[in-house]
């Protein structure tokens, strides 16, 4: 049941000074219980919840002493004035050392001093229970909080764990060159794609793709464009067309596919095939920036570049660039989505030449030049994804 | 600068009482911080954080009670205990007025109670100080938990804005029909699907499909999917095939991509297709339940089904059911994905019977179906999808 809400306990006999007490607190606007005996406080507790409690120190039945250890115990917050008609020191002391926290003689000759004395205790005590149910729910709402983001963040990391699936595995070697890639998305799905596959024993096609924005709107993309580009390796394979050997027409191509789609989504991407027979590497660039950087004997470069990002345009420009390898010995390939340059500080151009410099001496291997910036550490702006061809 | 923490300050002139309070409290472990005058006060308390202050009612310079109206204006919650050589009642009850915590006569004559009432008011202190600290982590905690909630959820509104641009509006009227739905996600991200589309103005295909699990990784089946029957639509539509008019067709060739899709995911199908030419309703069911409700004249009734789930097996068995419809007059078509089954009560046959109640109550109209049921309400433990197709 619940309590009757009452903001003073008055716990004494009936005197005159206890009725002007009683009318002066009730015309300040309290409410009041009033009991005269020891016996009654158990059960008006009970009844009713008190914000102070004003106690005589003598009273006709039981003693106001243990009157205030009682309510000490099963009450501890709950504020205790004590009051006598006269008093020694030595009951003003055991009344203190008792828990009570003030202490009134013949209070009818100052009942405003008493009402003051009444009104603190009350604002402390109020303060005390606002504490407490603010903490109360505080710790409601965590507990709440850290639910609904246990919920999210097993969905993402369930989404993560499905377009994982969609990644090569890291590491392989195809038709002579060693494949390999690093991915730091900035929250559970990633917006930046990666695919590598070897053709024939002679070609091998590959590309790092970028979404426009990143999470769950962006990895939507990813899967379609494994989808789309799993198609192309099909159709190249029972021979039905050859699309997948031309970086550009694979550009127009998932441009179409992107403008059909109604996501409104487009990408930036480096797209490319190796082909060991003619011994190109032959690439396209669809408004992808950085620029992907090679290295062979002279050092590194950033190749060129040039084309529009896809599938944003329904008549866009792209190159196709062939690099001859017959005459290069060693030669690596690396490729970075642009997250990489919001991790970077300073111009765009000392941003450029640190990247050059940094593909190099981490020998333009991904895990290196992940550690080398601390990427793992970072809060990521955007996704990061590193594509890497060496040639073995 | 941090400030040194010491246990005790004691305020009192040097005589033989005082040096036995602090001879006995260092003995009990405390450390103790001694000034004699009023002045070294504040110095002291910008120097030292104490736990609670011994203050002698007589200084030698200054006013103890002073003193004390000084430490609790500026350190309210640090607990006081005033003490005197010698005291009359009003000096106990000014100290006690103006904040005290405790009162000792000639201290030195009771130094076991004095120290219990330190002990006390120390750990009463110290769990003010507790609970002060705990609330402020409550709070950081709680606002670093809401940030990241916010994120997630930022990220899942982008994904779930992004997926809404796959579905068709709803509430189209397609060949003499009227197709509309409800798709109520249990997260942000839906893994049910539903599409219509007018292939032509006699003929209309129509799919509700419901992908294992829901959320993120679920939702990306959608995406395939819907890039799926688009082509299809647009193979139809250039002449180069007739695949999308049959049903059973359809379902080996989602089955067959799903199979070569990395994702790991399968889904349930209802897949139809209206010819007004034949004025039939040509359907496949892959591995769905509840089965498609069919309403005429007659009533309501399931259609029958077969059928395996979509992406599991390389080699399904699928059936191709036709419905004529030459000598129905007006007819309708709901179709639910099972999570309508999750949040009714009893047993399967009971909630069967009570969905075709509610279709026909409802008229097949998807809106007053969710309101009946007051699905929007509710928590939701998967997507629930309604697609209705209404002879107009």
């Amino acid at each position: 049941m619940a309590k009757i809400d009452t903001d003073v306990l008055l716990i004494a006999g009936h005197y005159q000074a206890t009725e002007q007490i009683d009318a002066f607190l009730k015309k300040q606007g309290y409410t009041i219980a009033w009991v005269e005996t020891a016996s009654e406080v158990q059960m008006a507790c009970e009844k009713s919840s008190f914000k102070v409690v004003l106690c005589s120190l003598n009273l006709r039945q039981g003693y106001g002493l243990d009157v205030l250890r009682y309510l000490i115990e099963f009450y501890p917050s709950l504020p205790v004035v004590m009051m006598a008609q006269s008093a020694i020191l030595q009951d003003v002391l055991n009344a203190l050392r008792s828990g009570a926290c003030d202490f009134f003689i013949q209070p009818q000759y100052d009942l405003p001093s008493l009402f003051r004395s009444i009104q603190k205790n009350i604002r402390k005590y109020r303060a005390l229970l606002d504490n407490d149910a603010y903490r109360k729910a505080l710790e409601e709402n965590n507990l709440q909080l850290q639910l609904s983001l246990k919920e999210l963040e097993n969905d993402q990391k369930a989404g993560r764990h499905v377009q994982q699936r969609l990644f090569p595995v890291s590491g392989q070697e195809l038709n002579g060159c060693h494949f390999s890639h690093q991915l730091i998305p900035s929250l559970y799905l990633s917006g930046d794609f990666i695919d590598y596959i070897a053709l024939t024993p002679e070609v091998t096609f590959f590309y790092l793709a970028d979404i426009s924005g990143h999470g769950a709107s962006s990895a939507f993309v990813t899967v379609l464009l494994k989808n789309l580009s799993g198609r192309f390796v099909k159709s190249y394979r029972r021979k039905a067309d050859s699309d997948i050997l031309s970086p550009v027409v694979m550009l127009q191509r998932i441009n179409q596919e992107l403008l059909e789609t109604p996501l409104g989504k487009h990408l930036t991407i480096v797209l490319g095939v190796i082909d060991q027979r003619q011994n190109t590497l032959c690439y396209s660039v669809g408004g992808h920036y950085p620029l992907p950087i090679f290295t062979d004997e002279s050092g590194s470069r950033f190749l060129s570049g040039g084309g529009m990002p896809v599938g944003l345009f329904p008549e866009p420009h792209f190159e196709e660039h062939v690099l001859p390898l017959r005459d290069i010995g060693k030669w690596s390939l690396t490729v970075f989505s642009d997250g990489i340059l919001e991790v970077m500080e300073g111009r765009l151009q000392d941003k450029e030449q640190r990247l050059l410099e940094l593909v190099q001496s981490c020998d333009h291997v991904p895990e290196r030049i992940v550690n080398e910036l601390d990427l793992t550490a970072l809060e990521l702006p955007d996704d990061i994804a590193l594509l890497s061809v060496r040639k073995i």
